[in-house]
């Protein structure tokens, strides 16, 4: 008997006692033994509740009980969710995560730590929550040298950008209609000024360069500065826009890291992620170009991704992860080194001072008295630079993803 | 060190040998040892080819060579490969395979050779080309009763249907072009007939079934009944036309498979798969649905995803899937119980006609003459039925994947 223990009985906790459940002949058979949830662990008491009777209150109930061999955290947060995590790995016990806080964090002493005692810390679910990402570069796409990571990680933004194209609807509506929804918090902002996909894209650059990767290091834009016209000028173009994630790595191994909305072209399967999907697109030096698509968030999707850890926990213990990443910060590229592509929007009467600025662009669109243009391959200090000369003539710059 | 054996130095048998050189750093570290091919094996001599000192001709020599533990089959076929293969895992060698035919046909046998000598029967290129699907579906999907798998699965009608929606072109051009740029055999029956989606299509029911499915059973159409007509039709209706693989599992465990073209919704992310890419669409009971996209074919695409199976046999060897499945028959449900709608092409002047037989559709377009209609959700077995009653009012007619 594999016996688990759940800290934390929120969504996604009850979702993981669901997922064993429900699916415990299949979550059995792959784990090699019978899976029960021994304990939850909640300062709250849920009256009724089926499995009340596996409730506790005191984290030393689960760490003294040597037949709990794994704990799922599903608490979120760097304070108690840390220690308790810590505890149960320095008992040997594997822990099996959600929690993308504490896994940008600390995620690298953790597994150091897992390692020291002869179990693992797994956290597929804390990347785009059901899609099996981790355990692709991990595990999967271990004969490449991956060159770039670039995702559409957070679905609260996804799901405003799509709308606001398909419908024709403005932020603040499309933003309201999301927190109606259950789509978006009462405080949006961790998920509109990207600071959710900028801690999940660390995660993928600490894996890709086996370094650690600071989230707050991140260049980080939302999308609260994407407006209507933008998103409609770049549809009569051809384009989609999405909030991208993207990781770089350079041939001398330094990685260049940012969160920002990117014009996608139609034909580009990024821009087929609608809604509230996630998808992860990721770059091989041998295999080329792969992609992995679903639900990024989700109590029963998010569930099965712990899950899915609480089954290798039990088959491989430590040796599940090829690779993970240690302590040391990655070396950081900078991002205004990047080249990309920009649209700018301008007033039509500014147009022959923008196009004069960037030679060898072109006129994308005209709407509303505005201009969409799209300049060619420019750095971005080299594009700050020409913005700032411009002045007000630039009234949005979006950068394109090729 | 792992010393490594190549049977057949071919396309992918050459990218074998190409990925675990120019990767070796990333190969061995991820395998724990250092990986060297220390034998190629071919009838034919390579002179000049720099690793023309590995080959070999009598596969006795690798066979009775205990330093090899693991051999990368990509002759193809079920003749040699079939013998050599079974050779090498009694021996204990566990195989890596590209060969879809093989394991279609002996892949439950070979497994379970495999896991009496204590070794590893691998086949990750063998479905999807560079996309990990099989090791997903064995390794990361494992909390989820998998209910569906719809695959394009085959990058020449892939390229085909997508070329002839974009270019407008028809389908004895397109395949000419195909021809031209490498992407279709001189011989493409295999590919046009939907044999190829066929053989894959089953293999990705034997591990959502854990039994074996016979290839020549799945109902199989090819491509060569869709007309430029029909591609034109869909377009204006917000369809493109694919070639799906599918895989349904039914609550008594019974599974129908089939190969067809289908329309399939613009807004799917099925639709956007262009070109030569693969991609597989799993739907699970917890997860909901997720997408795998990559290089369905290539050589170093095939062959990194047989040199990921030989870090996997490397690093678990018989361990390394947490499910298969073994040789007695799936319970098979029968293709023509399966209600779809479905796109119907006829004249003008039988319009009428088809839309008495099949109430509650609707018309889509009309074009050149002729009108497309589209029906309510209705059996095989009955579409067929009236059909046959409307005689040549019905031109064409195409499933719909929703």
């Amino acid at each position: 008997m594999i016996q688990v223990a759940v800290f934390g009985y929120g969504t996604v906790g009850s979702g993981v006692v669901e997922v064993i459940e429900r699916n415990n002949s299949y979550v059995s058979a792959n784990s090699g033994d019978k899976v029960n949830v021994k304990y939850i662990l909640d300062l709250r008491e849920f009256p009724g509740d089926p499995y009340e009777s596996k409730l506790v209150h005191d984290v030393e109930t689960i760490i003294n009980d040597d037949e709990v061999s794994i704990c799922c955290e599903t608490m979120g947060g760097v304070g108690a969710a840390y220690k308790f995590t810590k505890m149960a790995l320095e008992k040997g016990k594997s822990v099996c995560s959600s929690n993308k806080e504490l896994v940008a964090k600390h995620g690298a002493e953790l597994m150091r730590v897992a390692k020291e005692h002869g179990c693992a810390y797994l956290f597929e679910a804390s990347v785009g929550g059901g899609i099996p990402i981790l355990r692709n570069l991990t595990t999967a796409l271990t004969a490449e040298r991956i060159t770039q990571i670039a995702g559409i990680l957070n679905g609260t933004t996804n799901f405003i950008l799509t709308r606001m194209e398909e419908d024709g609807a403005d932020f603040d509506e499309t933003l309201k209609k999301a927190q109606e929804l259950g789509y978006a918090e009462k405080d949006p902002t961790a998920d509109i000024e990207g600071h959710d996909t900028a801690r999940k894209i660390s995660i993928l650059s600490d894996i890709m360069s086996g370094h650690f990767t600071d989230s707050d290091a991140v260049r980080t834009t939302g999308i609260t500065g994407v407006t209507s016209k933008d998103i409609t000028m770049a549809k009569e173009a051809g384009y989609s826009i999405r909030l991208l994630g993207i990781a770089n790595r350079y041939d001398d191994d330094s990685v260049s890291t940012m969160v920002a909305p990117f014009l996608v072209k139609k034909s580009h399967p990024l821009a087929g992620v609608r809604d509230v999907f996630n998808a992860i697109y990721v770059t091989g030096n041998m295999l080329g170009e792969t992609m992995y698509y679903g639900k990024g968030a989700g109590k029963l999707a998010t569930a099965s991704a712990v899950v899915a850890d609480v089954i290798d926990a039990a088959r491989k213990g430590s040796s599940t992860m090829y690779q993970g990443w240690d302590e040391t910060p990655v070396k950081a590229a900078s991002v205004s080194d990047m080249k990309y592509k920009y649209y700018v929007r301008c007033l039509d009467d500014k147009f022959d001072d923008v196009q004069a600025a960037f030679p060898g662009g072109c006129r994308i669109g005209k709407f509303g008295g505005e201009s969409g243009f799209v300049t060619e391959e420019i750095s971005g200090s080299d594009f700050e630079e020409k913005c700032s000369k411009l002045g007000d003539a630039v009234a949005n710059s979006i950068r394109i993803y090729e």
